[in-house]
């Protein structure tokens, strides 16, 4: 049975139903919390009565700077949205950490950005030292992997389709709202992922809604296919993939192969003209919610409650 | 007039001329050592006779863990090269800081990569904090840039072209040759960047050569447009793209044109297939050098030298 964990100002609490029981811990960073474990389980088993959850703010329960890696295009349900029909060759891009903000933060639009758009993503939290070279097995996932949190992988998508890299669209800040819980998972945890159900929907319309069952690379390929290039450490975030429902969908075969024959920016151009008719992508004003659980509750990430902000309103 | 500083398995040195003055610091990280620029001053106004520089072995004078930042297409040449016919749209994208390594080691080829090949770049050594909103002038350089590097932004090209994200095929270990010289900056040097030099060649075969003056965003401007959603700090290094020259060219615009119409797997079957052929990819004992310097020496980062070597030669 995993044990959620929150974080807000005051330090860090472990969930005991509605009521919250506080840490007693010095960690002041996720991977420091990661390390005082018997401080959790302390909290966890307590006799104290503990605080009302509905009075606390939660932070993300990811500390920054930490290393945010997410996989492109891993949901088949994402894949046929993105118009993807053979294989799709499994890859890696990185956000900047700062982009990580709090499970009830308003989302800020950049200014220059209007192609706003959310993808629910399951984020995992290493445990300890993933080198060079590792080879992941599922039974290894419990050394790896110490927690889950719920993200939303925010994209601007017309600064992701025409700069071909995912990294800015996917990086200002507020881009990765995380949390509100940090599930720690138990050994016997990991073999209920692939029930775990995401759930997004803006101003309570249903998005998305898919199980990890339709992922396309799960994890434990997925860490060692990034242990290929890349190290991580305890408290580094892995986001997974998201399914379909974004409010990007890829135009139809016909279309893409004649826009391959235009230049970049003529195609972008026709491209985004039809996207200003999709009433899919962010308003300011929109808020979004996201929920991750397993059916029986055995692992719950809790709910993410997000309003969407102009940038101009939010100066500073 | 720059300082030229090298990093040993002892530490940090001072060149002058030939020889190298050990610096009195107890600094680890590249960021420690440019808050410690007394120390650095000491050891270049002393009147020590140094050790010759020849006897020494120089690592990367970037310490990592740091963020590694890269400017995709920023050289007209490398523009032309890469197919591009109207303007680039300016984008980044991130390297794993693992991937750095010292001026005289070995690029190591994983066993999957058939198509290694070489970029020579400056690379900017930060002096200090970029914030989120930063607009930095061409006159605010030297708050923000404490240096400058040779890199080599070694590229797997099946893997990038593949993959459409650039970060793997530019991540692995050994990737980001760096070094030898740190240059350490006067705020009167940043007028003559534009001056500086690149040139690389390969088994003594020149391949690339241009100055700053072929770049076509400029560090002021780079910086601006990174700070719109990624914080640096002191030693972060970002990588400013690369000159023509390179051994992957783009396919003729018709070619280009025809692929488009295949499924990606069979256009990238047909590319390769056909850069099979192309003889300047890098091949195990090839030994890259790389200089970056102004004509009148007034930066001079020195040359990089690195053979290239097979992954199963080196194993563990």
């Amino acid at each position: 049975m995993s044990t959620n964990v929150l974080r807000t100002a005051d330090g860090w609490w472990v969930l005991r139903g509605d009521r919250a029981v506080p840490v007693d811990t010095r960690a002041a960073t996720t991977a420091e919390l990661l390390a005082d474990r018997a401080a959790v389980r302390e909290a966890a088993l307590s006799g104290a009565a503990g605080t009302p959850v509905a009075g606390l703010v939660a932070l993300s329960p990811v500390t920054t700077p930490c290393r945010v890696v997410a996989q492109m295009v891993n949901y088949r349900s994402h894949a046929r949205d993105s118009g993807f029909t053979g294989d799709v060759p499994p890859a890696f891009f990185r956000k900047a950490s700062g982009s990580v903000s709090g499970p009830g933060e308003a989302i800020v639009r950049p200014a220059h950005v209007r192609f706003l758009d959310y993808e629910i993503e399951l984020g995992l939290v290493m445990a300890g030292s993933l080198p060079i070279g590792a080879v992941v097995e599922d039974r290894d996932l419990p050394s790896y992997v110490a927690g889950l949190v719920i993200t939303n992988d925010v994209s601007a998508r017309e600064i992701q389709l025409t700069r071909t890299q995912f990294y800015e669209s996917k990086s200002y800040p507020t881009f990765t709202p995380t949390g509100p819980h940090l599930a720690l998972l138990e050994p016997e945890d990991f073999g209920h992922l692939l029930d775990l159900r995401l759930k997004l929907s803006v101003n309570g319309e249903a998005r998305q809604d898919r199980t990890l069952a339709d992922m396309i690379v799960r994890p434990a390929r997925a860490l060692t296919l990034l242990a290929r290039f890349q190290t991580l450490r305890a408290g580094d975030l892995l986001l997974t993939g998201t399914p379909g429902g974004t409010a990007l969908k890829a135009p139809p075969k016909a279309v893409e192969k004649i826009g391959a024959l235009l230049p970049p920016a003529v195609k972008w151009k026709a491209f985004f003209r039809s996207q200003a008719r999709n009433p899919r992508y962010l308003r300011t004003g929109d808020v979004i919610t996201a929920t991750i659980a397993t059916p029986d509750g055995r692992i719950d990430l809790g709910e993410q409650r997000t309003p969407v902000a102009a940038a101009n309103r939010h100066p500073g």
